[in-house]
């Protein structure tokens, strides 16, 4: 960490804040400019708050140099983690794709799309129980009788469920669900990071909607500081100023954060657009650049689905996704 | 609300498509156009979720040209509302200061800062008691210990106080604050909203980090459609590319939001910046532009707060802030 | 083309509005609703001045419907174009490698990396001797002697060079550039772009910083109206809040250009992220969603380059980059 | 400036960095920590490429800590800069009011504004003649001839007249004109920017689209390198997503930048929400936050306009935000 030391500040005063640093068992290099002066702090500085320092009046600006995440970062741990949901293992060289509709809809809608997303490779089945719409007018999901409905799927397919949680009210609710994804926007929602942190099962951690790839991964140090190391990130486009596309999907997040963590990494390619016909290509092109996974919208009928149907590929579309997706994996596994 | 139909499509599924939005309650307007085939729907289009039109294969694109929000529209509630916040009004001709620390952190500190903010002219006290940070090692606040300080000072001084909610399972602890403030990274943690919208007390909606106004009014239309029409919004910046203050300030939103809606738009030019320096001339533009009230972070003794000290006034400070603001109210008053 | 009429505005007034659009051979539709008045114009309003209509007083809004871009517009032709550069084809099935350095330096250095990334399956050669910097005290490129030594690297290995204008004044420099860079801080410099517009030479214009896929058609479009239609376009990525990255590439904007436009679009994976690690995956990914080639930074000393080393590959980097980015073709091709 | 060395590099690998820091003039200072060892360099570095260094292999990353703009920085110039246009004060404790029409449409109409706009107190008259539009197909002013009737205007008033230029061949045309404005799109047209750091007339250089503060000063630095600083800032709103807006105006920019530079600040409310509406709120809003002037589109016809209509101001509107600011400026001068 370092310091930068206002104009004008006399030398006391700096042998003051000197001191002050010591006692909390930093030590502090001193560089004088002409123009500058600057401490650099070494020691544990990630538990420092960076406010309270900058907040002194003598320092100008303060910059953190190590990052202010532990857990999850890849130089304390430079091994990369695999998860395993249920038996479906991600991360390191294992991928997978996760697919389902927007909304649970019905008993034979959710199995219907289970069977033959698994037939396509589909190792995992999503659906949305509880759904976060911008408007109260707009459907909300089914909410209890979705999991269970996904859960009946599960037993007919075998396949791990991944679903939303939005309450931390909920979570008994989520028992039998294998992977519980955190949505964008409950990504700073730090009382429920807090309680997925006390549970010892996979959380899928969307990143948020307007969020750097520092504060997701520390949303995933909040959960990880908890106890519960089994976290999947999963990026789904960022709000730019683009209006074509709903979101911009941020693909180069993929092999950055694969240098900065030693998590696994999926993409949502159908989220980010908000477009289908933009679906395969960007499923590709994740692929192709690394990603751990894939999560896809698939719906049988799509142009009745009660919740983002314009996004969703019908279950024969996603089979041809999934065919293109497996001969880039062959490419980039040499 | 307009649907554009995609080219080459047929004048019988053009038909089928208006007999099916004829069942929806909407009338529909045709025009046809060499390149483009259009359909106005006019009737109550604020309860059509727009994905599922715009999924339909005949269809290009969907713009709506109501605006989806309705508790909270101008148009249908031309009267400004004035919120009572135990006494004090808010909205209308009626300015509000409310002023205190980031975080309560002793009874000294807290009773301290609400005598002297009331003696420059607050009405409200503000105090963190549950705090949002975005790493888990830092500090979080006194929580429910922090509320019995603020009831303290409140009992003290007479003045009303708000506070920052982050569960719906704290909503009991909340009973004696008077005014329930939801921070910007929960703006749309809609399950929180949904209870703030069955109890009667008012809310203090803080924008989101990310989030368009009218994100933010279907996020007041969400409290308001459970029942609960008591809401202040509180613009608190934006995130944007620049770097020299922590988010952008977006002024411009408090004119365009006395237009589009009744509800009272204050400005929390604090954290804003995150730097002291500019919490004066912001607070002084705030009061220029139309609002209704202004949120100020004040500490007696900011160097050594436990959060965001770097953006507190001390209360010699904030004295000269309160006493500018009020010209610039004499003179916009006129 | 909709224009949304204010609320409580009299008949007689729409009816003038209605007489007056007319006269501009539109002919008009309107939609009348319980809150909301709509015109639907309908006819040529690609050369309507959208301002000139909004700023009506009894008007509230007005959507464009038609895209306002036409001789860059996929509706109007069906066919992607094949930008011809010196023989080198781009576009349609067409795929193209762009590689070189930052900027020329010598001759030493522009010949050996023109041979070494020719051998590598380069077909064009790019090398910036007008350099745009941030700053004034930064290398500002070998500027004229640049050009020339380019030349020389051109007549030496049969390869077409490719390089950056900045000013009207220098076209005449450029007349043996094969394909003139408009680089992204000059997207919208329209003066540079109505001459470009007036030569018969292909012109690969990048993306502005902050720019919408939809202005960066009109940029285009202002080079097409002037009788040049031989345009490629590239995408280097584009601004947000994110810092890891320099930049954010938008690789959505590969397909949603693929189904706006005929226009050829490559990508630059080198300037997006800044960082020369992230290069390779990036070049793939970029494949993989269909460009039609890429612009990549080669330098054969990247520690030593005068510019932008930092984001600079190898020559045999390069090499390896080429051989992956060859593989996803032939996948994609399929 | 520091430099953080990757982990695992040895001691020899940083001797020969330090050795060859030095032979550019900079002293260095080593902190080592367990997890990072950094390099504080010392001296005159606002001459180093800061990507030539970032692009040693050696090195994780570089912060600059002192600005990299040196002419237009405060703490190398502690007083304000005052600018002189033709008699018009700007900076410091004196305010100027720049009013005029977006484009100059004909003679009579310049002529009216302009008296209209000195009798209400604007001492500046602002007129396009060359009109950067994003459509080739909408009016681009009426160039020279524009220029021509502007100078009538400052004529038969008096008034001191500001234009846009967009082409340094345009150069000579601009020889009576006496601030010359240089446009958000070309903010970063480095070669304008050379080009009117040779002359001696006061430059208005608007901040672009999506611009930190840093790259607005370090364009402000390019005209200043060449012997030219006569330089006025205006903020004109810059790009997020809001689309309420047509732009966000940083009014947090005025008293941010009156702390980095020395340079007079102005602010053009017209521009930024594209809603005339809102000008008179940001106006007494910038006026209120510290700005030395404001920029407002004044129209004598604002619905029959050329260009922009929709955010002009009539003369008689303009007359009563002329009095309210003045008020302001009473307030804040005491």
């Amino acid at each position: 960490m370092i310091a930068i030391i206002r104009q004008g500040v006399n030398e006391k005063q700096i042998d003051s804040l000197i001191t002050w640093l010591e006692s909390q068992n930093l030590s502090v290099h001193l560089s004088k400019g002409e123009f500058t002066t600057i401490l650099g702090l070494v020691g544990d500085t990630s538990k420092i708050d960076i406010e309270l320092l900058e907040n002194l009046e003598i320092v100008e600006k303060v910059k953190r140099i190590s990052e202010p995440f532990k857990s999850a970062n890849r130089k304390f741990h430079p091994n990369d983690s695999i998860i395993d949901v249920s038996g479906v293992k991600i991360g390191g060289d294992n991928f997978a794709l996760i697919a389902g509709p927007c909304s649970v809809e019905s008993e034979a809608q959710i199995i219907d799309i289970a069977k033959r997303v698994k037939a396509s490779g589909a190792s995992l089945l999503r659906g949305g129980a509880f759904k976060p719409r911008t408007s109260p007018y707009d459907f909300q999901g089914l909410q209890a009788d979705g999991l269970e409905l996904l859960k009946l799927a599960k037993r007919e397919t075998g396949m791990p469920i991944v679903s939303e949680i939005m309450n931390t009210n909920h979570l008994e609710l989520f028992e039998d669900v294998d992977l519980i994804q955190v949505g964008a926007r409950n990504m700073q929602n730090f009382e429920l990071l807090k309680e997925l942190g006390k549970i010892n099962k996979p959380i899928l951690l969307k990143r948020g909607l307007a969020n750097t790839m520092k504060e997701w991964l520390m949303s995933a140090e909040y959960i990880m500081a908890g106890g519960n190391e089994n976290i999947i990130l999963c990026e789904r486009g960022i709000r730019t100023f683009e209006t074509y596309t709903r979101n911009t999907l941020d693909l180069s997040a993929v092999p950055m954060l694969k240098e900065l963590s030693h998590l696994p990494i999926i993409v949502d390619p159908s989220h980010a657009s908000g477009i289908s016909r933009l679906v395969k290509p960007m499923a590709l092109a994740s692929t192709a650049c690394g990603a751990h996974g894939l999560m896809i919208e698939v719906h049988n009928d799509p142009k009745n689905a009660l919740c983002d149907g314009a996004q969703s590929l019908t279950p024969a579309e996603f089979d041809d996704v999934a065919k293109s997706v497996e001969k880039i994996r062959e490419v980039t596994a040499l």
